[in-house]
């Protein structure tokens, strides 16, 4: 099988460590085959059983090998990897994204969430009045039975009719609703892929993404993503090395640049996706927030390769879980499916709910509302941030977020940390990547960011980019003197 | 590689197709290998261009190949086994699970909905009163502020004082709420479950978490349930040879034959569970239904390797989907991950109706009610199934269905298709085994099956197990004659 080398290079444990991994490199033991006992190896190799348990341990912490009680070692699935679209055939392990997650959601202790997602509380109070669904429980909702499996007609049809006023044609019968834009996600994605696919993503791109993408075990390769859409010239070399089967992507509002797909770059992506033959799921969980009729990838498509995704939670009510995937036709059934292994059903009584908000004009005029506040709080939070010295690179963007830059030479964790002990949430740029890169980017919400409170906070950090050189030349003085 | 056999021994695509698995049984394909593309094997074999198409084609239907455009066919993971527990290491392939879940939950278009998992709608439509949710949006659900991710604290505090009264101890921070207890055993069976992994599931048993199960990649392995629980000699003879990672049971008012685990076996299988370092998932989501103070696993285990999981969507309404799984306290974590990756948060809206119902004492006036309802629609329906013949073998049952057994000489798909173009569903014992046993079996939901036009039916059928010997008493004459 391998040889030792006893004269020295590297210890015992980690000659059998590589020795082993070789082996299953080169497919001498393919995916579940069982290796030879620690008794057995440590007898041919002559070492002792400590040294063979030691490198299988190693091997198992690694997810090399997974062992079970009493069968012995056996070799696992390999992990999925992060690909590198620039050095394509270089790889990372991705980092463990249920952290970021954790860290992320429960808002409820921050007296400044300048890193939510979400809209501020205020802004979403006369989104649904008590009383509409006080009398849609006397009225409307059928407490007693179970709503059918692909979800609330009514809702489907009201779905159906917004997406055509967005130039999205989709029959009710193409829409499967959810509990939210997350789960459209992960019934989408894990439908899709499976170890041994690949999926591109957007770089910067939704964190939550990245997170439910490693889970389906697909390698994740990304794109940056510019002013007007992905690099398209960095996403054919994608497609041609690596052959995805998917692409992700935020077309309007995307999170956390705020920027817009253009309609060119709209058509060329759809021109790769049909040469290369990979599916899009375009999450356009923003995109009621426009001031403009912006163009959707679906729109072009008509639904052939691409699934839309969206969700009434963000601009009705975080309180409730309501959203929905507008399906390729052949693929809706695999999605129902998916739907009713993992929630059975959905809630008839939120669907009954937002059913009628949508219904009954309230919904428009919530949407004006909100868009007029996101302009005024927009450009607020961006003089605010701008005059402590953040920057926002390329062009003017819109909608909830604001991805500005700081200087080099702030201490991020520190600054994070100082945050979190005044009550202030800040999400670092890191997370939007699946490479760790946006090492000096954060994402703020437009909601919380002219805070003064937050600005204070970053004008004692002093974090303004323009510190950066002053920071350079105060190094230099102190070298020359 | 192999040779082909051209003096008949099948065809050519035949021997392609075994050879090719040949090849990948033995690892000289692994998971994930790329195949000599068609026209190179076509011109090894000496074979038309066709003949390996067609072979591939037939492995990728197969599941055992899979194709990427233009860059070939590849070895593709094994799905999940069913094994088998009288003969170890034999192994079936599971069926198509999707078609068993899509025809079975949407019961609208039936008028008699024997096969129906849900209690009859008239039996709940007092369990949420419309007032009382009108009065909780005006005061106490904040429509504009998602929950925490661990779900609403009060319902958690709510649902860790029910499970006292039935002497489980859990802490309200080992509760995770989710939206049904089928997302709640989709989030556990995730978790802990992937290929490599072996489950003990109860035969018969529910048909959805065989179809979750199968989804995980874990082989799955079934005991029989016996009148007071596993047959544990079996279970301990499959704990030996497949080593299982986990033991899925519904302990009390077992679905789909209603019996409840007696407290001796259920020491017994604990016991098992520790000797053989499984753990178990106990689904108690009919458990409120009880007229008695039954025994669980997790109230002797103490959550120490056992998951509890129940809802409130059976018992107070299929319009809400809340429930929960109280977990070991390590596993906290990672189901909270699974959650946050699945659907991000849950309803706030659907938490606080509940929790709010659970608190004020309506939840328990309503259990009684239901419960000798549930009496009296019991013995009428399992007389009224008797009198046209139904047999129900093993001691009498409790709970919402009856698992009757008809004779060996009645036409189950004629009878079953006539009795969907009569409006009556009815749910084929098949449905709840892994290996295709119960077709002489049918489970009947007690709300629905006194209905004078089931029985007509079943009678016109001549459905009875006392027809049996008669039928063959008259093929008998007739072969005499």
């Amino acid at each position: 099988m391998f040889t030792l080398d006893r004269q020295g290079r590297g210890t015992l444990v980690d000659q059998i460590y590589e020795g082993v991994q070789g082996l299953i490199h080169v497919g001498h033991w393919p995916v579940g085959a069982r290796l030879p006992s620690v008794r057995r190896l440590a007898s041919d190799l002559d070492v002792s059983i400590f040294t063979v348990s030691s490198a299988y341990s190693r091997l198992v912490s690694d997810g090399v090998l997974f062992s079970r009680v009493g069968a012995g070692f056996f070799v696992a699935l390999p992990k999925p990897e992060i690909l590198n679209a620039e050095h394509p055939g270089a790889v990372q392990r991705p980092d463990c994204a249920a952290n970021v997650v954790l860290n992320a959601v429960d808002l409820g202790r921050y007296a400044v969430p300048a890193g939510s997602g979400f809209l501020p509380e205020d802004w979403l109070e006369d989104a649904i009045p008590p009383a509409v669904v006080g009398r849609l429980m006397r009225q409307e909702v059928s407490i007693s039975t179970p709503v059918s499996v692909m979800g609330l007609p009514l809702l489907r049809e009201q779905i159906a009719s917004r997406l055509a006023n967005i130039r999205i044609n989709a029959q009710p019968t193409q829409i499967v609703t959810t509990c939210g834009a997350t789960h459209a996600f992960s019934l989408v994605s894990g439908m899709l892929l499976g170890p041994g696919d690949t999926v591109v993503v957007e770089e910067p791109g939704y964190m939550m993404h990245k997170a439910q993408l490693v889970k389906t075990g697909a390698s994740i390769v990304s794109v940056p993503r510019m002013a007007d859409g992905p690099d398209l010239d960095m996403l054919e070399a994608v497609a041609k090395q690596y052959r995805p089967k998917a692409l992700v992507i935020q077309p309007v509002l995307h999170n956390p640049t705020g920027l817009t797909l253009s309609p060119a770059c709209a058509y060329r992506l759809l021109m790769l996706a049909e040469r290369y033959g990979f599916y899009v799921i375009e999450d356009d969980v923003f995109g009621s927030l426009c001031t403009e009729r912006n163009l959707r990838l679906s729109s072009l498509d008509g639904l052939s390769r691409v699934f839309y995704i969206s969700s009434f939670t963000k601009v009705l009510s975080p309180a409730l879980r309501v959203g929905f995937v507008a399906c390729p036709p052949a693929f809706c059934e695999p999605i129902i499916e998916a739907k009713i292994l993992s929630v059975q059903h959905s809630s008839s009584l939120q669907e009954t709910i937002v059913a009628h908000v949508l219904r009954s004009g309230r919904y428009q005029a919530h949407l004006s509302a909100l868009r007029g506040r996101i302009l005024r709080a927009h450009s607020a939070a961006r003089l605010a941030l701008s005059e402590v010295g953040v920057a926002f690179d390329g062009p003017p963007n819109d909608g909830l977020f604001l991805w500005g830059r700081l200087g080099a030479q702030v201490d991020i964790d520190g600054l994070i940390d100082a945050a979190f002990r005044d009550g202030i949430f800040l999400l670092r740029g890191t997370l939007f990547s699946v490479r760790g890169d946006f090492e000096r980017h954060m994402r703020f919400n437009i909601g919380y960011s002219s805070d003064p409170r937050l600005c204070a906070l970053l004008d004692r950090f002093r974090v303004g980019v323009a510190s950066e050189s002053m920071a350079t030349d105060a190094r230099a003085r102190k070298r020359q003197a």
